[in-house]
């Protein structure tokens, strides 16, 4: 198996970014250029170990993961990671993230993958920075004050440009009944990316069609982002997005331009599983 | 609607790239963001006129077509275009281009569009540039010369990461068991991009899985970059991939990182149809 050849270039950040969000995007970055200058695709995928949300780790998983514990425990915050799960360091505040959203994608060489980043305070999700890794844009905000983006404002399903998870198996008749229903349908494979897009207007909705594969850290950047730009983030079965230390907690998001088509998807995959 | 905010770089092309092909790559993405700067997403989506393939044609196609055939007649040479048609300029080079590939995701925002560009003599091509707008990234192959890519070399689809069209109707049976076979699925709706993502072995293979969909400016720079790469380009139905300027033609292509894998694609799908 061969190396991916592509840069990896930095971050082009918002020069408002939390400076331990700031520091955990580059620690991220330099982790992840660097994983991929030292090993071909296998190794980058070889998995290495179960991680704390209780599936396979990836050695890129680990080798990014562990930089940006190094960025929170140098700024003695807590953090919320997929891989190395929960680290407690006596703070108010918590990073929760994803440190590559998209790792399948990320380890193969198909360029969309994203670190996630996102400042809680006392369990409150208050700013989030996505990273496309391979291209350095990143999508910020800060909740509670204006953003750039805005989505489509889409309310209907019919006609909507719809991106889903693959279908998993248990998923498999709503998946359809949604790729039906939509014009336009897409499987980009990176949650975090694809959840920017209907941030700023580019898609209008990203679901996971029931397939309770979410964990917080997929959908925690697009709860502060979304909202923001005039769009909705919700679980398919209602329950509520809480940032939990028990990283065995799944949920089906569904991340869409307007409370109404959020609601419109949610309720037609339920129907349908 | 809103503008599409992103920056378009400059093609990052290699040297030795056909100074026709390479000016009309730079034409054309000059175009597009010159497009991206003036129009906003309604406008660049907006259906203007029907095109020579016998679909209808979005502004942004126009803009960029047009470009692309200032370029070609400026050299002299042929054009073979999607929007465009036919020009015959009395050489023996035409130039066979898919302006914008993955029109839909470059006129909404979505970050993954191409221009595919390839140099055909006689009829037969010669060499083959892809230049992913979003980002300047571009693949080149020269018939008969050693490439840097290598596909995966993957023979089965069992277990593969296959990238297909999203589903059509007719197809819908052969797209899911395709979907069920395969480890992976992606649709990223840029057949050029995932064509390049099969030659330099970051995915498996790319599919119609037979809805007929595919124009030849479609595949014909995966007909020169994937086989110098080790894999293999064919027709679901085995039909000849031939450069012609009856626009009307439709092919189901099959591009896979070995010739059994296509083959076995090939099958599987016509089984299904």
């Amino acid at each position: 198996m061969s190396h991916i050849p592509w840069p990896v270039p930095e971050p082009v950040l918002p020069s408002d970014v939390d400076p331990v969000l700031a520091h955990a995007t580059r620690a991220a970055v330099r982790a992840f250029a660097e994983a991929r200058r030292v090993h071909d695709r296998a190794a980058l995928a070889e998995k290495v170990q179960i991680g704390a949300d209780g599936t396979p780790t990836m050695r890129l998983d680990i080798l990014v993961d562990t930089a940006v514990a190094e960025a929170a425990n140098a700024h003695k915050v807590n953090l919320l990671s997929e891989e190395i799960g929960s680290i407690d360091n006596g703070s108010a505040v918590t990073l929760v993230v994803d440190p590559v959203d998209g790792t399948a994608n990320a380890a193969a060489g198909v360029p969309l993958s994203a670190f996630a980043g996102v400042v809680a305070v006392d369990g409150v999700p208050k700013e989030a920075l996505t990273c496309w890794l391979d291209t350095g844009r990143c999508w910020h905000a800060v909740a509670g004050r204006p953003t750039p983006y805005r989505t489509s404002g889409r309310r209907e399903l019919d006609g909507a440009a719809v991106s889903l998870l693959r279908p998993h198996g248990p998923d498999d008749n709503a998946w359809w009944r949604i790729t039906k229903r939509a014009a336009r349908v897409r499987i980009l494979s990176s949650s975090c990316i694809e959840a920017a897009l209907v941030a700023e207007g580019s898609t209008d909705a990203f679901a996971d069609a029931g397939s309770d594969t979410h964990r917080i850290m997929d959908l925690a950047a697009a709860m502060v982002t979304v909202p923001a730009a005039g769009g909705a983030v919700l679980d398919v079965h209602g329950r509520p997005l809480e940032i939990d230390p028990d990283l065995t907690r799944r949920w089906s998001g569904v991340v869409a331009a307007s409370r109404e088509l959020a609601e419109e998807l949610a309720s037609t995959i339920k129907e349908a599983l």
